[in-house]
């Protein structure tokens, strides 16, 4: 009887197993199960510490039927119609693989020197009955959470697919709190709104805010990076990692059930990708942790993305910058050279006939004057914009040849400042404005990149304001994507680093590319110019669009009342100084401006030093005190010098900051020069309202410091 | 009382001038009438040899609300949604200029060394209340016909505009004949129907024959030109001049009222085009004539294009040409190389590992055999298609990276076939197939025309077969005309012709850009093996198709039973070799090939002699017979040698051909070679039945010549 009870058991374990296969990361903290229905509807489910994180949830694609194929050959067959297919159902699994990954590599720059790439990896091949599809589906399972992404293997019975939706869901075990932006086909420069997902609907309307190219899509769809945060203190972010050839990943809520689902970004004809098999989807990444700081920590990103393309990387640095920008967002002085243009014909209107309206920011005798500011403070860089013909008439109007990135204005003597910045060993930063007329770009794409190298220019900020061109477009299709990766690859032929604003949300591809050394792609410091950001929205950034990658922030706003640059402009900026300080530490990025005009920076030049002094570049990094939307502080080592810095920011409510400096190395002595909120700073009442000492530390010192509302510390520490 | 009376009527005649331009042709034929309406809608009426064609008809455009614009400047305004502008009504005559122009100018190639150029114009600027906006309408009045356009000057209070339709109308004076096909947003490649204007509707679904993209609009929409035939005998072709920067034109017909009205295609979005001011409509063209064979010598279309741009036109030949193409489209080999490839992915798939099926047409040995066949019988180029990569996956499948224009297949040895050619003196034509990927085109364009010259081929035929890509836009919206105005400047730039198949139906272009040699963009000859052309097919294409520009139409087929070539291939080619033979007279074309295979060719080796002989670019053209439908004869004098040659083609009821010769020189003697149908010929049961004669002519001679159903005769004249 014994016997009999065992081979059953054995029977039964083997049918659960046949159904049901199991993952477990590398110390064991997460476990995937994956499992087909009983229609053959592949799920997956994943907890951590035992406990359920994401709730058995549904796996596939639904392809769409729109695709014609007509039969060429002599006899002129009429053109059908494929049916939708389905590629959520009717699988069985007839093939898995399990294997461990363990390798630690070296990025170009980054937050640390060494990222340790360590998982263990189930792909499972399933087999759809009917179609004969095959799909296949990676899960790696790392320390600190699940990356998967679905593979299409080349097969006779799948060539092309057309992408009608990807049905990936994310199923949540209760109403969550939730840190998020509207869900948009066209603009991620939303302040995040934190609420339960049970309120997303309810505040979705005041929500958006207005952009010059927006299209929400749904009353409960949401962007990625989404932070959660359970009320058991668990917190769980949902992104995507290595977005090439397809379309961008929003999530929309099922708000009964608390279950989101992927929904792609479409394309003018309303199909969300084109697939040519074999191929694949970006990785779905869920990153998990009881400790807030272990998410800003995570590498999973950069691990999921391939390594290196390109070999020589010399070329690749850090840049600190200061440029011709903040007065034209502030609107002290103007992109634009003359108000007598109504429109600009490229090639035809001719800039020497025009009376300049004399508020134009990129003219030769502004940007020298930048040149000098960036040498005189140790700056790599000089960005300026503005300086090329076009701008009277640059968007909103759906324009095609609305910029050609080559033609200066009367002046800008492209050629004066080019020695002048080589005289000064600093560099110059291109600027292209594309106003989303993509095809304009590329046309001019080798032209405009040649140009650049031809007259000093390493790296540009290109720009994606308004609505893409072609028309019916959007800024996260597949298509457009595709736009973005041609410019980056092209750009990497040409040794040329790239700095996109309004493209696709970074997803880590710069560890395949490491000339995309930042993105805007979220609501940046104009805004602060624009009616201003919420105080703790740099306490909700690094959860949410630091995840997969740098931003671009161009911080370091030391003039916080903006009718005093423009009389017109009633806007503030939403921070204290030393707030606008820890941005250089607390937003990492290898790209960083000093964006505020060189007069306010010598009117607090004292604290200006921290800005001089921060690196771009590290060996470590170590989180110190996290919590979204409330604080965030870190402490990094500089690469090349090992020199320290810390930076915090808080939100709305201010913080009062403890941490301890572990970080160093013991029987060491340091002196820390802390830029802090004086007691009585406020982002809002007194912002500029700061405090200079100087502590000695080692690494059994600890700091309690106070912050104000909308405030934050910048340390450095050097070796005494 | 007299005085009183005389005052009353000189008011009475102001009045009614203040509301009615009128405007004569040079000779008077012609009178155009315009006026606005009480409601400020412009109209216009034409009337030839004072008889109505065209009634009173409206004019203006229809702009969309759909554009939207934001304010950028600091507040964040939200975006706007225009209200419809309404630009056909409203409107004020505020100047009217009159001018006549008479030059007599020189194409680089045509039917005749002279066109003049001889119209009297007026020009009309109105006004609209209330948005003050400007339009202006410019008539310019030959004697053969009317051609207008609007035009939209640089104006504050209208720089963007979109159209949402525009609303000129043709309103006919009755049921006329109508020689017509369907109205397509993406092909021409359709057999004309005749019928009256009434019976379009009831025909249309069976009009709509197979096609590899195809966008059908309306039941009774109809593209141009379109032939008109009144029961009076009065023949009205309507059409468009100089397309460029705008949408394709086609005709959506009231069928109660026998009215047209022009119906744009639209973008991707919906919207039929977008325009800066100052910008211009093409211009619509009616030609008319009591003569049918005025409609085929009207130069009208050329006429009203803008001179050439280019300066040194020396590298723009007209070309004989044969080419590895015919065995493709019988079927009888391949364009592509192998069967194993489930799909191709360009820059990975590699072909020395696939197995080739041995049917590539392609390969360096069948090249080498045309180039010697051009080469013994005084062909200037040799085309090759499926010579690059990519053929076994060719379209169908909205794929992007389709083609990379400079990967030869294993087996077409790029340089031996390059050394060949030059050896032998022959040209080699490339093969640009963009499957309708224009941005992948676009990417490769200067590395294809590059590679183009660097291996000798200074002629391209460029494809768009299969839907556009970008998914959504249509072969003849003005984004896609954008694009192949592109590659056309692009070519001249590189000095390269263009042969643009699948393109938008010409429009006159070809005198500003002479390096537009030919266009498909009309159902062809490669359809007689699609199952066959209508046998009057050729005689109607003179007086719709070719009215905008010369067709590739790639004739001599001496084969007609395709089974013989392929016996899976059932086609019957619907003409007499006879008839193969007069197209290279009467279908004109500076750019003509020989399409059938040598070994045809040399088993009638003695017709094939007028292939040879005829030549492509003409001082002089007469059109001796014509009617629509039924048979096109003209005879024309080569530029050169004096030389003139005749051609005759009729359609399903065959024809006795009368004609005179008084366009040779008096007192001269000549023999004219004829080569004629056979008395049994008939291009069903009999097509390869001719005969060839020589005859004594003077200008004094006669000839009554009877042609075959589907038939046709070619003579060529030598002077004794």
């Amino acid at each position: 009887m014994k016997k009999i009870g065992l081979i059953l058991n054995v029977l039964l374990l083997s049918m659960v197993y046949a159904y049901a296969q199991e993952l477990t990361s590398p110390s064991g903290t997460f476990r995937l199960t994956f499992s087909l229905t009983e229609k053959g509807e592949p799920t997956y489910r994943l907890d951590y510490k035992n406990k359920s994180v994401i709730k058995p949830s549904a796996l596939g694609l639904e392809l769409t039927g729109n695709m014609q194929k007509v039969e060429f050959a002599g006899e002129g067959e009429s053109t059908k119609e494929r049916p939708v297919h389905s590629l959520y159902d009717n699988f069985t699994l007839i093939d898995q693989k399990r294997t461990t990954f363990d390798e630690t590599w070296h990025p170009v720059w980054g937050e640390t020197k060494d990222i340790r790439n360590y998982y263990n990896e189930l792909l499972l091949t399933l087999q759809q009955s009917g179609s004969e599809r095959l799909m296949r589906i990676r899960f790696r399972l790392f320390d600190d959470g699940l990356g998967f992404r679905y593979e299409f293997p080349e097969q006779k019975n799948m060539t092309y697919m057309v992408i009608q939706e990807e049905k990936t869901q994310f199923a949540l075990t209760g109403d969550h709190t939730a840190y998020w932006i509207p869900g948009d086909y066209d603009t991620q420069e939303y302040d995040y709104t934190k609420s339960r997902l049970s309120e997303i609907r309810g505040l979705m309307q005041q929500a958006i805010t207005p952009n010059a190219s927006q299209t929400p899509f749904s009353p409960t769809g949401v962007q990625t990076a989404l932070m959660l945060k359970t009320d058991d203190g668990i917190y769980i972010n949902i992104h995507e990692a290595a977005l090439i050839n397809y379309a961008c990943m929003h999530l929309n809520l099922d708000d009964k059930n608390f279950v989101f689902e992927s929904w792609l970004t479409p394309d003018a004809n309303g199909t969300k990708g084109s697939l040519q098999t074999p191929a694949q989807s970006p990785w779905r990444t869920i990153i998990v942790s009881d400790d807030a700081r272990a998410i800003l920590a995570s590498k999973m990103t950069l691990n999921l993305n391939e390594p290196s393309k390109i070999e020589d990387t010399s070329w690749i640095k850090p840049t600190k910058y200061v440029g011709v920008w903040w007065e034209m967002i502030t609107g002290k002085s103007e992109w634009s050279y003359t108000y007598d243009l109504p429109s600009v014909h490229l090639g035809e209107t001719d800039y020497t006939r025009v009376k300049p309206h004399g508020k134009h920011g990129a003219t030769t005798a502004n940007v020298k004057r930048y040149i000098d500011f960036a040498a005189d403070n140790g700056f790599d860089g000089v960005l300026v914009e503005g300086w090329n013909i076009g701008w009277e008439d640059w968007f909103g109007n759906a324009k095609d040849h609305v910029f050609d990135f080559v033609t200066p204005y009367p002046d800008f003597d492209l050629k004066e400042i080019r020695d002048y910045a080589r005289s000064k060993g600093v560099n110059m930063i291109m600027h292209h404005e594309t106003s989303g007329a993509t095809r304009n770009y590329e046309r001019y794409m080798d032209t405009a990149y040649r140009f650049m190298k031809a007259n000093g220019y390493d790296a540009v900020k290109s720009g994606y304001v308004g609505n893409i061109i072609p028309i019916g477009e959007h800024h996260y299709s597949q298509w457009t994507n595709n736009h973005y990766q041609y410019a980056l690859e092209k750009a990497a032929e040409y040794k040329i680093m790239v700095n996109a604003h309004e493209a696709v949300r970074p997803t880590g591809l710069s560890r395949t590319w490491p000339n995309l050394i930042a993105n805007e792609s979220a609501r940046g410091t104009e805004y602060q110019a624009f009616g201003g950001n919420k105080a703790n929205h740099v306490t909700i950034l690094p959860f949410t669009r630091l995840i997969g990658g740098p931003m671009d922030f161009t911080p370091g706003i030391f003039e916080m009342d903006i009718q005093k640059i423009n009389p017109n402009n009633r806007s503030h900026v939403n921070a204290t100084l030393a707030n606008q300080l820890a941005l250089y530490v607390t937003m990492y990025s290898p790209l960083q401006m000093a964006a505020d005009f060189p007069e306010h920076y010598k009117r607090f030049i004292d604290a200006f030093q921290f800005i001089r002094d921060v690196a771009l570049d590290w060996d470590e990094s170590v989180y110190l005190e996290a919590e979204p939307g409330e604080y965030v502080t870190v402490a990094r080592k500089a690469k090349g010098s090992g020199q320290w810095f810390i930076g915090n920011v808080s939100g709305e409510n201010g913080y009062t900051s403890h941490i301890d400096f572990s970080f160093l190395e013991p029987g060491k002595q340091y002196t820390a020069t802390i830029y802090a909120d004086a007691p009585d700073a406020h982002y809002k009442t007194n912002p500029q309202a700061y405090t200079i000492r100087k502590v000695r530390v080692t690494n059994k010192s600890t700091l309690k410091q106070k912050v104000a509302p909308g405030g934050g510390y910048a340390i450095s520490i050097v070796e005494r």
